[in-house]
């Protein structure tokens, strides 16, 4: 049942499969729910989409 | 008011109107909110982007 | 793996299950996956916390 | 139709009058879109519930 | 810690930069923290994506 | 600026404290951003308010 979303700008296919692997050992240890349960999902905004500070990501990163 | 949000591989133009109209439909006759307060958001992740027990949806589906 | 969440002001645990159900067979019934890979969560701010048009709702319900 | 959602500690009533009164006026002056089909959901979880860094927000404000 | 998500139909680099700075003014003046904590998350799906009343918008929009 | 948020019944202050460092930690190493910029916000509807199959959790743990 535990979901798990994570917002970050976009990644690799390899980056993805070792952030689902790990969110879902971590999920899976800390609740004691079989890893067969937890779903995660990946959101990729571009940096143009993030805010910090009230500035775009995007404009932080030059 | 009732804001309904799927996360979901990749649909058809006429499976997002089917998921909306049930939607609305199931939110409404539960709730009795008229159907015109309801919101439905459709998220797309790619298949890459979704973890079930560990693995990524995309590397399960072959 | 599709993942379904309804922001709505609380309910009583039948609408909750009425819900749950219904969304689950729209969902299935529409993608074609198994009912059995169908999340539903349902997350019930009080009236207070939602604002349409500008307006708290919990004051435009008196 | 857009909607905005915000994950903060817990409010009071005014400080959520607020909230609601300024992203809705900020929202629709910026996509032009009427204020009435503009929707505000405030999620307010512990300080327990929040982690930047690494550690609880709770443990960081004594 | 504030996190600020819009879900809203595809906008222009502009629009973007002008939600960013204005949520991130409004919840830094009520909430009373400064701006450096707070994090804005655009989300631009489709009109298609989007469901009012039981209709997709981009139905409505024509 | 990447936010991770799990949606899971309710936990103890130990287990929280324990996926704010282990969500941390795994988006650390895989995005190779600092642990400083990352989020973690926990939700915990109660079981009644989740959905598997079908059914609401709270039934299916009897």
């Amino acid at each position: 049942m535990p979901v798990i979303t994570i917002e970050t700008t976009p990644l690799t296919g390899e980056q993805k499969e070792q952030l689902i692997t790990g969110f879902t050992k971590v999920a899976s240890e800390v609740t004691g729910l079989p890893a067969s349960t937890i779903i995660v999902v990946i959101h990729e905004p571009p940096a143009d989409n993030f805010g910090v500070g009230g500035a775009q990501l995007s404009k932080m990163q030059h």
